[in-house]
Protein backbone atom coordinates (compact mmCIF):
# COMPACT_ATOMS: atom_id res chain seq x y z
CA UNK A 1 0.00 0.00 0.00
CA UNK A 2 1.13 3.61 -0.89
CA UNK A 3 1.35 6.45 1.04
CA UNK A 4 1.76 9.67 -0.31
CA UNK A 5 0.37 12.32 2.48
CA UNK A 6 2.54 13.57 5.01
CA UNK A 7 -0.67 14.09 6.92
CA UNK A 8 -1.76 10.08 6.63
CA UNK A 9 -2.70 8.92 10.17
CA UNK A 10 -0.13 6.23 10.12
CA UNK A 11 2.65 8.59 9.09
CA UNK A 12 1.74 11.29 11.89
CA UNK A 13 1.48 7.72 14.16
CA UNK A 14 4.93 7.35 13.38
CA UNK A 15 6.69 10.81 13.94
CA UNK A 16 5.00 10.33 17.35
CA UNK A 17 6.75 7.45 18.14
CA UNK A 18 10.09 8.81 16.70
CA UNK A 19 9.68 11.77 19.10
CA UNK A 20 9.17 9.86 22.33
CA UNK A 21 5.16 10.65 22.62
CA UNK A 22 3.58 7.25 22.10
CA UNK A 23 5.38 5.30 24.75
CA UNK A 24 3.72 1.86 23.46
CA UNK A 25 5.75 1.64 20.54
CA UNK A 26 9.47 1.91 19.25
CA UNK A 27 10.86 3.62 16.05
CA UNK A 28 13.39 1.19 14.56
CA UNK A 29 15.50 2.44 11.49
CA UNK A 30 17.30 0.42 9.04
CA UNK A 31 17.66 -2.49 8.24
CA UNK A 32 20.57 -3.67 10.60
CA UNK A 33 18.44 -2.60 13.21
CA UNK A 34 15.60 -4.43 12.07
CA UNK A 35 16.62 -7.53 11.96
CA UNK A 36 17.74 -6.84 15.61
CA UNK A 37 14.55 -6.34 16.26
CA UNK A 38 13.15 -9.45 14.28
CA UNK A 39 15.61 -11.50 15.88
CA UNK A 40 14.89 -10.65 19.35
CA UNK A 41 10.94 -11.56 18.98
CA UNK A 42 9.49 -8.10 19.56
CA UNK A 43 6.21 -7.74 17.92
CA UNK A 44 5.87 -5.49 14.80
CA UNK A 45 3.48 -3.09 13.94
CA UNK A 46 4.13 -1.49 10.95
CA UNK A 47 6.44 -0.93 8.22
CA UNK A 48 7.48 1.70 5.98
CA UNK A 49 9.64 0.87 2.98
CA UNK A 50 11.13 3.05 -0.34
CA UNK A 51 9.22 2.18 -3.30
CA UNK A 52 12.38 1.36 -4.50
CA UNK A 53 13.40 -1.28 -1.99
CA UNK A 54 16.20 -3.89 -2.46
CA UNK A 55 16.09 -7.34 -3.32
CA UNK A 56 17.64 -7.91 0.41
CA UNK A 57 15.36 -5.06 1.65
CA UNK A 58 11.95 -6.99 0.07
CA UNK A 59 13.17 -10.56 1.58
CA UNK A 60 13.38 -8.91 5.04
CA UNK A 61 10.43 -7.11 4.73
CA UNK A 62 8.35 -10.60 4.18
CA UNK A 63 9.97 -11.41 7.83
CA UNK A 64 8.17 -9.41 9.44
CA UNK A 65 4.98 -10.58 9.12
CA UNK A 66 3.33 -7.11 9.68
CA UNK A 67 1.49 -4.38 7.19
CA UNK A 68 4.28 -2.72 4.95
CA UNK A 69 3.42 0.78 3.53
CA UNK A 70 5.73 2.02 0.94
CA UNK A 71 6.61 5.53 0.62
CA UNK A 72 8.63 7.98 -1.40
CA UNK A 73 11.94 8.41 -0.60
CA UNK A 74 11.30 11.88 0.30
CA UNK A 75 8.78 10.94 2.88
CA UNK A 76 10.50 8.34 4.17
CA UNK A 77 13.82 10.65 4.28
CA UNK A 78 11.56 12.96 6.07
CA UNK A 79 10.04 10.20 8.60
CA UNK A 80 13.65 9.47 9.65
CA UNK A 81 15.51 9.87 12.44
CA UNK A 82 18.92 10.03 10.78
CA UNK A 83 19.93 11.50 7.92
CA UNK A 84 20.07 8.38 5.67
CA UNK A 85 17.21 5.93 6.57
CA UNK A 86 18.54 3.04 5.14
CA UNK A 87 15.13 2.34 3.57
CA UNK A 88 13.33 0.66 6.41
CA UNK A 89 11.33 1.73 9.18
CA UNK A 90 9.62 0.19 11.47
CA UNK A 91 7.28 0.27 14.58
CA UNK A 92 7.42 -2.23 16.74
CA UNK A 93 6.33 -2.97 20.43
CA UNK A 94 8.36 -1.31 23.32
CA UNK A 95 10.15 -4.03 25.09
CA UNK A 96 8.45 -4.99 28.58
CA UNK A 97 10.32 -6.20 31.56
CA UNK A 98 9.42 -7.02 34.81
CA UNK A 99 11.56 -6.62 38.51
CA UNK A 100 11.50 -10.74 38.40
CA UNK A 101 13.00 -11.28 34.78
CA UNK A 102 15.85 -8.57 36.09
CA UNK A 103 16.61 -10.43 38.92
CA UNK A 104 16.38 -13.92 37.53
CA UNK A 105 19.45 -14.93 37.47
CA UNK A 106 21.81 -16.44 40.35
CA UNK A 107 24.30 -13.14 41.25
CA UNK A 108 22.70 -10.43 39.70
CA UNK A 109 24.51 -7.27 38.50
CA UNK A 110 22.21 -4.50 37.83
CA UNK A 111 22.80 -1.51 36.21
CA UNK A 112 21.50 2.21 37.67
CA UNK A 113 21.32 5.02 35.31
CA UNK A 114 20.42 8.60 37.64
CA UNK A 115 19.48 11.39 35.15
CA UNK A 116 22.21 10.49 32.41
CA UNK A 117 21.39 12.86 30.08
CA UNK A 118 22.38 11.60 26.59
CA UNK A 119 20.79 9.36 24.32
CA UNK A 120 24.12 7.92 23.01
CA UNK A 121 25.39 7.34 26.15
CA UNK A 122 22.32 5.27 27.85
CA UNK A 123 22.56 3.46 24.25
CA UNK A 124 25.99 2.59 24.85
CA UNK A 125 25.64 1.42 28.44
CA UNK A 126 22.78 -0.49 27.53
CA UNK A 127 25.32 -2.20 24.93
CA UNK A 128 28.06 -2.55 27.04
CA UNK A 129 25.99 -3.63 29.84
CA UNK A 130 24.78 -6.32 27.92
CA UNK A 131 28.49 -7.53 26.86
CA UNK A 132 29.90 -7.75 30.50
CA UNK A 133 27.22 -9.57 31.32
CA UNK A 134 24.72 -7.71 33.48
CA UNK A 135 21.61 -9.06 34.01
CA UNK A 136 19.32 -6.00 33.15
CA UNK A 137 19.15 -1.89 33.42
CA UNK A 138 17.11 0.52 35.47
CA UNK A 139 16.90 3.98 34.56
CA UNK A 140 15.47 6.20 36.81
CA UNK A 141 13.26 8.87 36.32
CA UNK A 142 14.73 12.22 34.79
CA UNK A 143 17.05 9.67 32.20
CA UNK A 144 17.14 9.86 28.73
CA UNK A 145 14.43 7.72 27.05
CA UNK A 146 16.14 4.48 26.80
CA UNK A 147 14.44 3.37 23.91
CA UNK A 148 14.36 6.36 21.96
CA UNK A 149 15.78 6.05 18.47
CA UNK A 150 19.12 7.40 19.28
CA UNK A 151 19.56 5.10 22.02
CA UNK A 152 18.34 2.19 20.06
CA UNK A 153 20.95 2.83 17.33
CA UNK A 154 24.29 3.58 20.13
CA UNK A 155 22.75 0.56 21.88
CA UNK A 156 22.75 -2.02 18.39
CA UNK A 157 20.35 -4.48 19.01
CA UNK A 158 21.43 -4.33 23.06
CA UNK A 159 17.86 -2.60 24.28
CA UNK A 160 15.78 -5.59 22.45
CA UNK A 161 17.28 -8.27 24.80
CA UNK A 162 19.07 -6.81 28.02
CA UNK A 163 15.44 -6.38 30.65
CA UNK A 164 15.37 -2.75 31.17
CA UNK A 165 12.75 -1.04 33.10
CA UNK A 166 12.15 2.94 32.50
CA UNK A 167 11.06 6.22 35.23
CA UNK A 168 12.30 3.76 38.15
CA UNK A 169 12.41 5.83 41.37
CA UNK A 170 16.20 5.95 42.45
CA UNK A 171 15.01 5.64 46.37
CA UNK A 172 12.75 2.93 45.06
CA UNK A 173 15.43 1.14 43.29
CA UNK A 174 17.38 1.08 46.43
CA UNK A 175 14.60 -0.87 48.42
CA UNK A 176 14.07 -2.99 45.58
CA UNK A 177 17.01 -4.54 45.51
CA UNK A 178 18.40 -4.88 48.97
CA UNK A 179 14.75 -6.31 50.09
CA UNK A 180 16.44 -9.02 47.44
CA UNK A 181 19.54 -8.87 48.84
CA UNK A 182 21.91 -7.36 46.75
CA UNK A 183 24.17 -4.56 47.53
CA UNK A 184 23.51 -1.12 46.33
CA UNK A 185 27.53 0.88 44.97
CA UNK A 186 27.37 4.52 43.75
CA UNK A 187 30.08 5.21 40.82
CA UNK A 188 31.48 8.80 42.27
CA UNK A 189 34.41 10.66 42.19
CA UNK A 190 34.80 10.86 46.07
CA UNK A 191 33.93 7.10 46.58
CA UNK A 192 35.70 5.40 49.74
CA UNK A 193 36.68 2.39 47.51
CA UNK A 194 38.58 1.67 44.56
CA UNK A 195 36.54 0.25 41.84
CA UNK A 196 38.51 -2.19 41.82
CA UNK A 197 39.25 -3.21 45.26
CA UNK A 198 35.40 -3.84 45.74
CA UNK A 199 33.88 -7.86 45.13
CA UNK A 200 31.88 -7.42 42.28
CA UNK A 201 31.09 -10.78 42.40
CA UNK A 202 28.39 -10.12 45.07
CA UNK A 203 24.98 -9.04 44.29
CA UNK A 204 24.85 -5.73 43.29
CA UNK A 205 23.16 -2.63 41.66
CA UNK A 206 26.11 -0.16 40.23
CA UNK A 207 24.15 3.43 40.14
CA UNK A 208 25.95 5.76 37.41
CA UNK A 209 24.98 9.41 37.56
CA UNK A 210 24.55 12.89 35.18
CA UNK A 211 27.22 13.63 33.14
CA UNK A 212 27.78 17.00 34.58
CA UNK A 213 26.75 16.25 38.32
CA UNK A 214 27.20 12.51 38.71
CA UNK A 215 25.35 10.55 40.98
CA UNK A 216 22.86 12.77 43.25
CA UNK A 217 24.58 13.23 46.29
CA UNK A 218 21.44 11.97 48.72
CA UNK A 219 21.16 8.65 46.45
CA UNK A 220 25.05 8.20 46.91
CA UNK A 221 25.05 8.35 50.51
CA UNK A 222 22.36 6.23 50.75
CA UNK A 223 24.34 3.57 48.96
CA UNK A 224 25.78 0.51 50.58
CA UNK A 225 29.59 1.52 48.97
CA UNK A 226 30.11 3.88 46.73
CA UNK A 227 33.02 3.38 44.38
CA UNK A 228 36.10 5.76 42.49
CA UNK A 229 37.75 5.21 39.18
CA UNK A 230 41.48 6.57 40.32
CA UNK A 231 42.31 9.17 37.86
CA UNK A 232 45.77 10.69 36.86
CA UNK A 233 45.12 14.35 37.19
CA UNK A 234 44.40 17.08 36.32
CA UNK A 235 41.19 14.90 34.87
CA UNK A 236 38.44 14.72 37.20
CA UNK A 237 35.92 12.83 35.57
CA UNK A 238 35.11 10.27 32.60
CA UNK A 239 32.46 10.26 30.37
CA UNK A 240 29.76 8.17 32.03
CA UNK A 241 29.57 5.48 29.62
CA UNK A 242 33.40 5.29 29.35
CA UNK A 243 33.29 5.04 33.38
CA UNK A 244 30.35 2.21 32.99
CA UNK A 245 32.46 0.02 30.43
CA UNK A 246 35.86 0.50 32.86
CA UNK A 247 33.59 -0.65 36.16
CA UNK A 248 31.67 -3.21 34.09
CA UNK A 249 34.22 -5.16 32.50
CA UNK A 250 36.35 -5.30 36.04
CA UNK A 251 33.01 -6.65 37.45
CA UNK A 252 33.03 -9.49 34.53
CA UNK A 253 36.83 -10.18 35.16
CA UNK A 254 36.28 -10.83 39.00
CA UNK A 255 33.22 -13.07 38.01
CA UNK A 256 35.12 -14.71 35.37
CA UNK A 257 38.33 -14.93 37.15
CA UNK A 258 36.91 -15.68 40.90
CA UNK A 259 38.65 -12.24 41.27
CA UNK B 1 36.15 45.90 18.50
CA UNK B 2 32.85 45.28 17.62
CA UNK B 3 32.33 42.98 14.19
CA UNK B 4 28.73 43.13 12.62
CA UNK B 5 29.20 41.70 9.87
CA UNK B 6 29.14 37.71 8.95
CA UNK B 7 31.65 38.57 5.76
CA UNK B 8 34.17 40.10 8.09
CA UNK B 9 37.93 38.73 7.79
CA UNK B 10 37.77 37.50 10.52
CA UNK B 11 34.53 35.43 11.21
CA UNK B 12 35.32 33.47 7.51
CA UNK B 13 38.81 32.27 8.86
CA UNK B 14 37.04 31.43 12.45
CA UNK B 15 34.39 29.60 10.37
CA UNK B 16 37.37 27.76 8.21
CA UNK B 17 38.99 26.54 11.96
CA UNK B 18 35.82 25.25 12.64
CA UNK B 19 35.13 23.65 9.98
CA UNK B 20 38.65 22.02 10.16
CA UNK B 21 39.65 23.73 6.44
CA UNK B 22 42.67 25.89 8.73
CA UNK B 23 45.01 22.97 10.09
CA UNK B 24 47.28 25.30 12.52
CA UNK B 25 44.26 26.56 14.87
CA UNK B 26 41.55 25.03 16.89
CA UNK B 27 37.68 26.22 17.59
CA UNK B 28 37.69 26.46 21.50
CA UNK B 29 33.92 26.97 22.40
CA UNK B 30 32.55 28.22 26.17
CA UNK B 31 33.75 29.44 28.80
CA UNK B 32 34.36 26.11 30.50
CA UNK B 33 36.74 24.55 27.55
CA UNK B 34 37.98 28.66 26.84
CA UNK B 35 39.18 28.06 30.48
CA UNK B 36 41.06 24.64 30.14
CA UNK B 37 42.83 25.74 26.96
CA UNK B 38 43.84 29.25 29.10
CA UNK B 39 45.37 26.92 31.53
CA UNK B 40 47.10 24.38 29.52
CA UNK B 41 49.11 27.51 27.57
CA UNK B 42 48.48 27.19 24.43
CA UNK B 43 48.48 30.37 22.48
CA UNK B 44 45.43 31.98 21.52
CA UNK B 45 45.35 34.22 18.56
CA UNK B 46 41.75 36.00 18.91
CA UNK B 47 38.50 35.44 21.01
CA UNK B 48 34.68 35.94 19.51
CA UNK B 49 32.33 37.07 22.65
CA UNK B 50 28.97 38.70 23.12
CA UNK B 51 28.32 42.19 23.54
CA UNK B 52 26.27 41.01 26.29
CA UNK B 53 28.79 39.19 27.92
CA UNK B 54 28.75 38.04 31.91
CA UNK B 55 31.62 39.78 34.44
CA UNK B 56 32.99 36.48 34.48
CA UNK B 57 33.43 36.18 30.93
CA UNK B 58 34.82 39.55 30.34
CA UNK B 59 37.35 38.70 33.98
CA UNK B 60 38.08 35.75 31.35
CA UNK B 61 38.34 37.26 27.97
CA UNK B 62 40.82 40.01 30.10
CA UNK B 63 43.12 36.65 31.15
CA UNK B 64 42.96 35.35 27.32
CA UNK B 65 45.54 38.26 26.67
CA UNK B 66 44.33 37.91 23.07
CA UNK B 67 42.54 40.74 20.61
CA UNK B 68 39.07 39.80 21.13
CA UNK B 69 36.14 40.81 19.30
CA UNK B 70 32.45 41.07 20.12
CA UNK B 71 29.50 40.03 17.74
CA UNK B 72 26.32 40.32 18.29
CA UNK B 73 24.64 37.84 19.76
CA UNK B 74 22.63 36.35 16.08
CA UNK B 75 25.93 36.24 14.42
CA UNK B 76 28.18 34.31 17.72
CA UNK B 77 24.79 32.08 17.77
CA UNK B 78 25.61 31.70 13.86
CA UNK B 79 29.80 31.28 14.24
CA UNK B 80 29.01 28.75 17.20
CA UNK B 81 29.57 25.07 16.38
CA UNK B 82 26.89 24.01 19.25
CA UNK B 83 23.05 25.17 19.83
CA UNK B 84 24.40 27.34 22.38
CA UNK B 85 27.87 28.65 22.12
CA UNK B 86 27.94 30.19 25.78
CA UNK B 87 28.91 33.39 25.01
CA UNK B 88 32.69 32.44 23.65
CA UNK B 89 34.98 31.47 21.17
CA UNK B 90 38.39 31.38 20.91
CA UNK B 91 40.58 30.60 17.75
CA UNK B 92 43.61 29.29 19.89
CA UNK B 93 47.34 27.24 18.30
CA UNK B 94 46.91 23.61 17.43
CA UNK B 95 48.48 21.59 20.26
CA UNK B 96 51.67 20.25 18.76
CA UNK B 97 53.48 16.49 19.96
CA UNK B 98 56.46 15.30 18.90
CA UNK B 99 57.61 11.72 19.21
CA UNK B 100 59.94 12.47 21.41
CA UNK B 101 57.27 13.77 23.85
CA UNK B 102 55.35 10.95 23.73
CA UNK B 103 57.90 8.45 24.48
CA UNK B 104 58.95 10.59 27.62
CA UNK B 105 58.31 8.13 30.27
CA UNK B 106 59.82 4.82 31.42
CA UNK B 107 56.86 2.93 30.47
CA UNK B 108 54.74 4.11 27.85
CA UNK B 109 51.70 3.54 27.04
CA UNK B 110 50.05 4.54 23.86
CA UNK B 111 46.81 4.83 22.14
CA UNK B 112 46.49 4.12 18.31
CA UNK B 113 43.37 5.11 16.67
CA UNK B 114 42.90 3.66 13.41
CA UNK B 115 40.42 4.95 10.89
CA UNK B 116 37.87 5.86 14.24
CA UNK B 117 35.24 8.25 12.65
CA UNK B 118 33.11 9.71 15.18
CA UNK B 119 34.40 12.75 16.88
CA UNK B 120 32.70 12.27 20.04
CA UNK B 121 34.31 8.98 20.32
CA UNK B 122 38.15 10.07 18.96
CA UNK B 123 37.20 12.87 21.69
CA UNK B 124 35.89 10.29 24.64
CA UNK B 125 38.89 7.84 24.02
CA UNK B 126 41.48 11.16 24.36
CA UNK B 127 39.65 11.95 27.68
CA UNK B 128 39.70 8.32 28.95
CA UNK B 129 43.95 7.76 27.57
CA UNK B 130 44.86 11.00 30.02
CA UNK B 131 42.71 9.70 32.70
CA UNK B 132 43.78 5.88 32.65
CA UNK B 133 47.70 7.22 32.33
CA UNK B 134 48.46 6.95 28.87
CA UNK B 135 51.34 8.35 27.42
CA UNK B 136 50.08 9.84 24.40
CA UNK B 137 47.96 9.15 21.21
CA UNK B 138 48.32 8.47 17.64
CA UNK B 139 45.95 9.28 14.97
CA UNK B 140 46.19 7.45 12.33
CA UNK B 141 45.17 8.51 8.83
CA UNK B 142 41.73 8.68 7.93
CA UNK B 143 40.78 9.40 11.64
CA UNK B 144 38.40 11.81 12.57
CA UNK B 145 40.46 15.01 13.27
CA UNK B 146 41.82 14.50 16.99
CA UNK B 147 40.86 18.63 17.50
CA UNK B 148 37.55 19.00 15.88
CA UNK B 149 35.44 21.27 17.89
CA UNK B 150 32.80 18.30 18.75
CA UNK B 151 35.97 16.10 19.86
CA UNK B 152 37.36 18.77 21.58
CA UNK B 153 33.96 19.09 23.82
CA UNK B 154 34.04 15.29 24.51
CA UNK B 155 37.67 15.51 25.67
CA UNK B 156 37.02 17.84 28.12
CA UNK B 157 40.20 19.49 28.03
CA UNK B 158 42.58 16.29 27.57
CA UNK B 159 43.08 17.37 24.03
CA UNK B 160 45.01 20.13 25.56
CA UNK B 161 47.03 18.21 27.32
CA UNK B 162 47.74 14.99 26.38
CA UNK B 163 50.69 14.56 23.55
CA UNK B 164 48.49 13.56 20.54
CA UNK B 165 50.04 13.22 17.14
CA UNK B 166 47.71 13.07 14.30
CA UNK B 167 47.69 11.66 10.19
CA UNK B 168 50.76 8.95 11.54
CA UNK B 169 50.69 6.23 8.92
CA UNK B 170 49.79 2.63 10.69
CA UNK B 171 52.60 1.02 9.33
CA UNK B 172 54.95 4.14 10.18
CA UNK B 173 53.54 4.10 13.77
CA UNK B 174 54.16 0.25 14.46
CA UNK B 175 57.70 0.39 13.06
CA UNK B 176 58.38 3.61 14.90
CA UNK B 177 57.07 2.00 17.99
CA UNK B 178 58.71 -1.58 17.70
CA UNK B 179 62.15 0.38 16.78
CA UNK B 180 61.57 2.04 20.82
CA UNK B 181 61.00 -1.85 22.05
CA UNK B 182 57.07 -1.05 22.30
CA UNK B 183 55.14 -4.43 21.93
CA UNK B 184 52.07 -3.33 19.24
CA UNK B 185 48.75 -4.66 20.18
CA UNK B 186 45.68 -4.51 18.07
CA UNK B 187 42.38 -4.57 20.20
CA UNK B 188 39.55 -7.22 17.83
CA UNK B 189 36.94 -9.84 18.43
CA UNK B 190 38.97 -12.42 17.22
CA UNK B 191 41.99 -11.62 19.53
CA UNK B 192 44.01 -14.84 20.65
CA UNK B 193 44.47 -13.23 24.05
CA UNK B 194 42.25 -11.65 26.42
CA UNK B 195 42.60 -8.25 27.59
CA UNK B 196 42.82 -9.06 31.26
CA UNK B 197 45.89 -11.83 29.97
CA UNK B 198 48.15 -9.68 28.58
CA UNK B 199 51.02 -8.05 30.89
CA UNK B 200 50.16 -4.18 30.27
CA UNK B 201 53.38 -3.37 32.65
CA UNK B 202 55.36 -3.61 29.69
CA UNK B 203 56.13 -0.25 26.81
CA UNK B 204 52.80 -0.85 24.34
CA UNK B 205 51.04 0.51 21.28
CA UNK B 206 47.77 -0.24 22.25
CA UNK B 207 45.50 -0.04 18.71
CA UNK B 208 41.70 0.74 18.74
CA UNK B 209 39.91 0.41 15.08
CA UNK B 210 36.91 1.89 13.24
CA UNK B 211 33.56 1.54 14.58
CA UNK B 212 32.48 -0.86 11.68
CA UNK B 213 35.20 -2.67 10.67
CA UNK B 214 38.14 -2.78 13.71
CA UNK B 215 41.12 -2.70 13.37
CA UNK B 216 42.03 -3.34 9.74
CA UNK B 217 43.15 -6.72 9.29
CA UNK B 218 47.04 -6.44 7.49
CA UNK B 219 47.30 -3.98 10.70
CA UNK B 220 46.06 -6.49 13.22
CA UNK B 221 48.13 -9.53 11.47
CA UNK B 222 51.42 -7.08 11.69
CA UNK B 223 51.16 -6.33 15.40
CA UNK B 224 52.70 -8.52 18.31
CA UNK B 225 49.52 -9.70 19.81
CA UNK B 226 45.93 -9.59 19.24
CA UNK B 227 43.61 -9.17 22.08
CA UNK B 228 39.91 -9.21 22.42
CA UNK B 229 37.70 -8.25 25.53
CA UNK B 230 35.48 -11.71 26.26
CA UNK B 231 31.75 -10.87 25.10
CA UNK B 232 28.31 -12.29 26.46
CA UNK B 233 26.65 -13.64 23.30
CA UNK B 234 24.90 -12.58 21.34
CA UNK B 235 26.48 -9.40 21.42
CA UNK B 236 29.50 -8.96 19.02
CA UNK B 237 30.98 -6.14 19.51
CA UNK B 238 31.43 -2.98 21.81
CA UNK B 239 31.41 1.05 21.26
CA UNK B 240 35.06 1.78 20.64
CA UNK B 241 35.25 4.55 23.42
CA UNK B 242 33.43 1.94 25.44
CA UNK B 243 36.26 -0.98 24.92
CA UNK B 244 39.19 1.43 24.98
CA UNK B 245 38.20 2.39 28.48
CA UNK B 246 37.98 -1.53 29.33
CA UNK B 247 41.34 -2.03 28.38
CA UNK B 248 43.08 1.50 29.21
CA UNK B 249 41.41 0.51 32.90
CA UNK B 250 42.44 -3.35 33.00
CA UNK B 251 46.22 -1.53 31.81
CA UNK B 252 46.14 1.15 34.63
CA UNK B 253 44.90 -1.17 37.13
CA UNK B 254 48.12 -3.38 35.90
CA UNK B 255 50.41 -0.69 36.44
CA UNK B 256 49.51 0.42 39.88
CA UNK B 257 48.72 -3.43 41.63
CA UNK B 258 51.52 -4.72 40.05
CA UNK B 259 49.12 -7.10 38.18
Amino acid sequence: MLISSSSNERIKLARRVRDGRERDWIFVEGERLTRECLVSGLKMEMAFASVDASAEQEELLRELRCPVFRLPDTLLESLGDTISTQGIIVIAERPWASVERLLAVPHPLIVGLDRVQDPGNVGTIIRTAEAAGASGLLSFAGSADAFSPKTLRSAMGSAFRLPVMVDVAGAGALSMCRGRGMQCVAACGEGEVDYDGYDWRQPALLILGNEGRGVDSELARACDTRVRIPLRAPVESLNVAAAGAAILFEAARQRRQGR
